[in-house]
């Protein structure tokens, strides 16, 4: 078998077999097909697409290019959730206190941010001595402690994908929903768990932003799971403008907080309750969505959640004092107030673009090697649906260098569209759930 | 600008502007962009296609990523010619000493053989001594003191395609008109040519199959030319079979002299003239084609153009005696035959098979590391339209090594379609004539 064979098969619209995708998997994995061979492939693949069977091998492949980690010695049901990513999404650090605590077990390995889109483990960093980057055996010790622990990818996790995320990144073969299936569920299959809730962002601030594109990657991250003997449920959520009223990183930290206290905005609120119940529900903890819901529910008001959240941070080695008192977090130096230009209702919002102001002000990363300003963010003070008037302040920047203020601001001013009467309809957050 | 940036265009569908090649050309010349990035661009090229004005500004942006010669100093025109290449394609050989000795100058830079075909360079250096590789400084000298020399690509002349070629090479996205025509293009325009005359093979010998895909790229071809300023003309001609009766290097050689010598098979020799004429009447050195076809005549009857191959042989350093003792050359230790499994006509040939048997002998190369035996070849004896009786030999094999040479005699013998009647009509060498 040879890659340049192998190129010109996908080139010209064919078929690989199992054996063809493992072989270019593994030979890239290995160093034996070079870089540019498979930037080759990865374009021809983008173009001309990946089937079903095609796709199950490409995942397989993929997970099994490293190690697939067992907690069988951890007693138990293990259940993940995977959102693909927008502004202000931050239910991971609410659900996963929640489902520990509820008595599941959370094994989970997530991102950082890339261009308009925040990541988990960046937000956690702004935790003083909060450490993402455990070793397997630490990350195992957590887990059993306290039933849930936060990393990042590792070196033995589907380094496969590691290695190819980082070609698509720079030869433009990221944005497509075969490719993207497979480096989600390669990751989150290696994780070991017996069930996965997805969140499929659609919309403004959302890569996917057609429902029918989410639709699509929802449909086929579903049916990968259950080929592969997993629980696995997709709900597509809105993401035509912020989830909850935070974005940046200390004060998205601050915002969980907030939730896990039974305050906090409803939309946020609602989406990771609902999230925490279908956990509960595929990890077999009840025996329906309700009973998840209600679990979910006391889990905030009795304060065990907020609890699992203060435990988990103390033991990845984070100051746990920031849960009674968030002010300890990064604080920017200045705010200042992006007002509303007229007298209306807010219509829609270009959502990615505050995640472009958020980058520019320092709380993101345009290229992988990017540091990031935690203390920066973006308060929202209007929703989709809400009336303005003219000088009121629809979001309050919380920056510290002035130098690119304005063209955040100019962002953020022109992400508003502003009506003279209100939408006629508000859509639902959750818009379809797919797999159940 | 950025190269993913560009990469992204192409992959949907977009038109490159005139900056966006030459970033995208010398950015990857000087190694700027690497070798996965240029990949990508090159499979969503190969894909998607580049419209007339891409391709003028790439292959402009080839040309001028090296030395365009300046032949100046030389008086009188200078014209090339320049094949797709097929098996048993050794015309080069036969025009060169033809056109020099009729008056013009010819500064032809070829190329080697690869895969089915062979390379005017590799069959020169089956006579003894003689040197492709000149510096340009002897190229000059060599054409200024009888007007013809051969030699490979340089490092200064069009070194973008080069490397691209290489990479092309390794990802599947050779077989593409545009692709193609630039290739070529870049490297005749590179020469400092004032005329071009193209023979665009067709043919089950041809890298383009089907005459309408021949057309496409001597159209490109011609339209390429000519907005470049130099008279171009197409010749789009059969490869259904071998031209001539010699595949190989040695015995390609020795054809050549024969045909020099006023003998020789009437396909080579026709095409030959043909071509030579077309050079003529382009070069200014006649006023119609005819005169052009007089000239050759004349050259070949008088001995010009044998002598003239015999001196431009010694001034490239090679044995010159085998123009007039072509056993010289090198000699295969073999024969063996291959008979006709039945009686009956030949009524087609998969002439790329005989290529590929010729290079599992060693007479040509599968990678390019490969080095070839100038010693073995194919001598044809019947051609389409023949009647051949069972057990009569359709073609006599020169080898060195029995090691593969029940495969080489298993391709050939399938090459060949016996059938009950002859062909109902036998289709001229010479298709169609593009751009005069």
């Amino acid at each position: 078998m040879r890659a340049v064979d192998l190129i010109r098969k996908k080139r010209d619209s064919g078929e690989h077999s199992r054996e063809e995708i493992d072989f270019l998997i593994s030979g890239y994995t290995r160093g034996e097909i070079p870089d540019y061979q498979m930037a080759a492939w990865l374009m021809a693949a983008w173009i001309r697409g990946l089937n079903r069977s095609e796709l199950a091998a490409l995942t397989e492949a993929m997970l099994y290019s490293g190690e697939v980690l067992n907690l069988s010695q951890i007693p138990g049901k293990k259940v993940d959730k995977h959102s693909t990513g927008g502004v202000g999404d931050k239910t991971s650090l609410i659900l996963a206190p929640i489902v520990a605590a509820g008595g599941l077990t959370v094994p989970m390995i997530s991102g950082r941010g890339l261009g308009h889109t925040g990541g988990t483990l960046d937000k956690l960093e702004s935790i003083t001595g909060f450490n993402v980057n455990l070793s397997l055996e630490e990350f195992y010790s957590v887990l059993r402690e306290c039933g849930m622990a936060l990393i990042g990818q590792t070196a033995e996790i589907a380094p496969a994908d590691k290695k190819i995320y980082a070609l698509r990144d720079a030869t433009s073969t990221v944005e497509n929903v075969g490719l993207i299936c497979a480096s989600i569920m390669s990751k989150k299959l290696a994780e070991g768990i017996d069930a996965l809730v997805l969140d499929v962002k659609t919309g403004s601030g959302a890569f996917m932003k057609s429902e029918e594109d989410s639709v699509r990657l929802a449909e086929l991250m579903v049916e990968t799971g259950k080929r592969m003997g997993k629980k696995v449920v997709a709900l597509i959520t809105g993401m035509d403008e912020p989830l909850g009223r935070m974005a940046g990183h200390s004060n998205e930290i601050a915002e969980c907080i907030e939730v896990l206290n039974g305050r906090g905005p409803a939309d946020l609120r609602d989406l990771s309750v609902e999230l925490s119940a279908w956990m509960f529900f595929l990890g077999e903890r009840t025996k329906s969505l309700d009973e998840g819901r209600a679990l979910a529910e006391k889990m905030i008001a009795s304060g065990e959640a907020k609890e699992k959240f203060k435990q988990g941070i103390r033991l990845q080695g984070g100051d746990e004092r920031v849960i009674d008192d968030p002010r300890l977090l990064p604080q920017a130096r200045s705010r200042t107030d992006v007002s509303s230009p007229s007298t209306g209702f807010i219509t829609a919002t270009n959502c990615e673009q505050f995640g472009t102001a958020l980058a520019t002000l320092g709380g993101g990363r345009e290229k992988k090697e990017d540091t990031i300003d935690h203390a920066v963010g973006l308060e929202f003070h209007k929703r989709i649906g809400d009336r303005v008037e003219k000088g009121e302040p629809l979001v309050t920047i919380h920056y510290n260098s002035g130098a690119k203020l304005a063209e955040a601001q100019s962002l953020i001013a022109t992400s508003f569209e502003i009506g003279e009467a209100a939408p006629r309809e508000k859509r639902p957050l959750i818009r379809r759930i797919l797999g159940a």
